[in-house]
């Protein structure tokens, strides 16, 4: 693997889960692997489970990692190419990127969508300096339209928990949220769940729908109830208006799901990327009831990161 | 040991106290103990010792180590239990907690008292919830009420600088301060005092007794001269009232410890567990005197967190 | 080598630049040489190629590397002897460091000039506390009048870069900013410069002239387009006033490094110790130039920092 951004990175899906999940269990087998390399995971945004995650899958294969919180560590960055940089930020992005390719021998890294400009988060106007700067590999740890490491591990929990032989009905619903929050995990679940063998659907309210190239020919239900029923797997996620770019357009029905809302499915599995807002997106009932298999597929967030950075330390060693 | 957060944790202290001076003469003598484990590291609050002493203690058993600030690298947590989360907060801690469950062998955690509601603090209303929810062993560095490991380093550096046969007179006593302090440092020495073989009293101002259910039968007395005369050993420390939860009542005489003070007292050896308000807690002579065993005491931290940690991996590694 | 906080610390710059190329050849040759041993970075201002270059260099080593941002994870430090410690100030810089002391083996520091000052600044306010308290050898990562780590790596690149059998040319040339900056880089180039085999000048607008005790004898031109003549190498860098302390007096020309200015040099190789503010300092053209070796120089931090914490091991070991 080159470089991890997007789904389209993988050549074979059945392959990269089938390894995450040999990784998971004997997560210690690959220790030498990154012994004398370095990885850089640089966060311009906040995290939690992708940095405990990253960090472990790292040394779990032996590599030096290097963090560092851009902003409160070091200083502002200017993105803006031919920027006279005569204001507040202090280093242009791709010098910093160019540093840290004297460095680093795989980059990791976090750049949220800014939500101010459409444009711009459409364009990936962080990552993509990264991916024409970078000269060592780059992995996305989520960026303004993607989290492919959080689907990846998504598409690792969905197979654990189906051992039926029909395919599964999986559903990605929108929930309630109080502030603007970026599509890029509901578009990302959705990439891959198109290379998954499942039944996927979509269900958000009218004026929510995800950016169509990303989301394709999947169904979009606008009607929640409609859209759980014989569920099997409900992945739960808010994201502001695409069109109406962040806005987040007034939803007169309820959609936080409910245990009242699981009746309806085939005893469905609830997901979420985390971090959730309880009983606002989801009711404590759900969240801490049987069918949630959240804090699962957090776990699975190392085996995710350890698979894609051994794939990328193969075609690192090979050359 | 299954866990950590109080003195009776501690089945045996001297055993622990002989183990922890053990390891302090070979600190490299387990670096295998903890290889492929994890320990995460949460710092809901600021550390200087606590943070860099539990690193090297962990780094010396072969431990993986996360570190999280957990406000200013993820987010602020909730804290209430079946709250609306339509506010600041963005993560519940029980949420937090379930993931750190999956990332972590060991899961250690600093959370110092709001100082707002008496019952919060004085339930643990933080480190109650990792107590609850953890799945993998607690410690604390530091919680509302109690410094157990700062304690367990107390009582390493008394017993290093105790060579006499007769037992020693230890005080406790208050200092001033400018701002309204936790009681927890004060709390936790009290407690463990009262399990070392020593004469142990408590002196502070009227109005500045400690909660009864840790000083407990302990002597407490109001007047410092008094308190202070025939000291082996002094614990200078500040802490706001109890009773009149986290005020601050008027102190007339000046409870700054000064080398004239030291003078009634049996060439008395001067601790704190820093960080210490120099002339005002403590005069700069008494603080740079040869009474003060207070860097040593800042040492041990590393030996009492590393026995804490090594007792720990020792019930995991016999499961 | 005891400490390294200016070039006056190098016995033979020769070799250490000498032994800087051979690590950079094989940088993983001494893996096992601070292993149990460990070395602090304390941060008290923002870096970035500081931060990870010393942390490669270290975890080459084998060093235990513990990481401390001062302000942000623990808090704000009192810097004045005999200070009543009655206001912002919550622990002493001495006992910070006597702490430090206890934990590390080597105990490096970052401390920008704070510029209100210039008799705190040049007499070293808080690097001269840290060599006069700590008991373990200091390291500048950079301090209020000299940046030796950076001028160690600039040495280094120029060694790399010049084959033929006469000195350079090298120019140390002010550049515009939009801000006061220090002068430690300047100084610093300035002293290290003096020790090496080229020929040395200093451009700058009048009103800038750096302090006489780090350019010593060296010529001080006012005309830049005089100054970079035939120049081999050009080092821009920005510093605020020395004389009237910290102001910035008005500069009619334009000092901006452009590549019109290159033609009338012998090629010159171009250098920065980043960030750098693009368009600013110099045109977007010089610096994606192929006259650049500013990544070079950035990359060469890591084998500067490696040389130094070698040396010092080996100093630490031979005791």
């Amino acid at each position: 693997m080159k470089k991890f951004t997007s789904v389209s990175d993988v050549k074979n899906l059945q392959e990269i889960i089938k390894k995450a999940l040999q990784i998971k269990e004997n997560p210690h087998s690959e220790t030498e692997k990154g012994k004398g390399k370095t990885i850089g995971l640089v966060f311009l945004n906040s995290s939690l489970r992708t940095r405990l995650s990253s960090q472990i899958a790292a040394q779990n294969l032996g590599l030096n990692v290097l963090t560092l919180n851009a902003a409160q560590e070091a200083w502002n960055l200017e993105f803006a190419d031919g920027a006279v940089m005569n204001g507040d930020t202090v280093e242009h992005i791709k010098d910093a990127i160019e540093v840290l390719n004297q460095y680093c021998d795989i980059i990791a890294v976090r750049c949220f969508a800014g939500m101010k400009s459409k444009e711009d988060d459409v364009n990936e106007s962080i990552l993509s300096q990264f991916e024409q700067h970078a000269k060592v590999p780059v992995v996305s740890l989520e960026s303004a339209t993607r989290h492919p490491l959080q689907s990846l591990a998504d598409c690792i929990t969905i197979i654990e928990n189906w051992k039926k032989d029909h395919k599964p009905k999986v559903v990605l619903t929108w929930a309630p949220h109080i502030k603007p929050i970026a599509q890029a995990v509901g578009n990302s679940f959705a990439e891959w769940m198109q290379e998954m063998d499942v039944d996927f659907v979509i269900a958000n309210p009218e004026g929510y729908d995800l950016d169509k190239s990303f989301t394709k020919d999947t169904k979009v239900i606008h009607n929640q109830d409609e859209a759980l029923k014989d569920a099997d797997f409900i992945y739960v996620k808010n994201w502001s208006s695409f069109d109406e770019y962040a806005a987040m357009p007034e939803v007169k029905e309820n959609w936080m799901l409910t245990r009242e809302k699981l009746e309806n499915t085939n005893a469905a599995k609830v997901m979420h990327c985390l971090p959730v807002r309880r009983n606002v997106e989801l009711s404590d009932e759900v969240m801490d009831g049987e069918n949630s298999i959240i804090y699962q597929q957090a776990k699975n967030r190392i085996f995710s990161a350890q698979t894609v950075f051994s794939e990328i330390l193969d075609e690192i060693n090979s050359k």
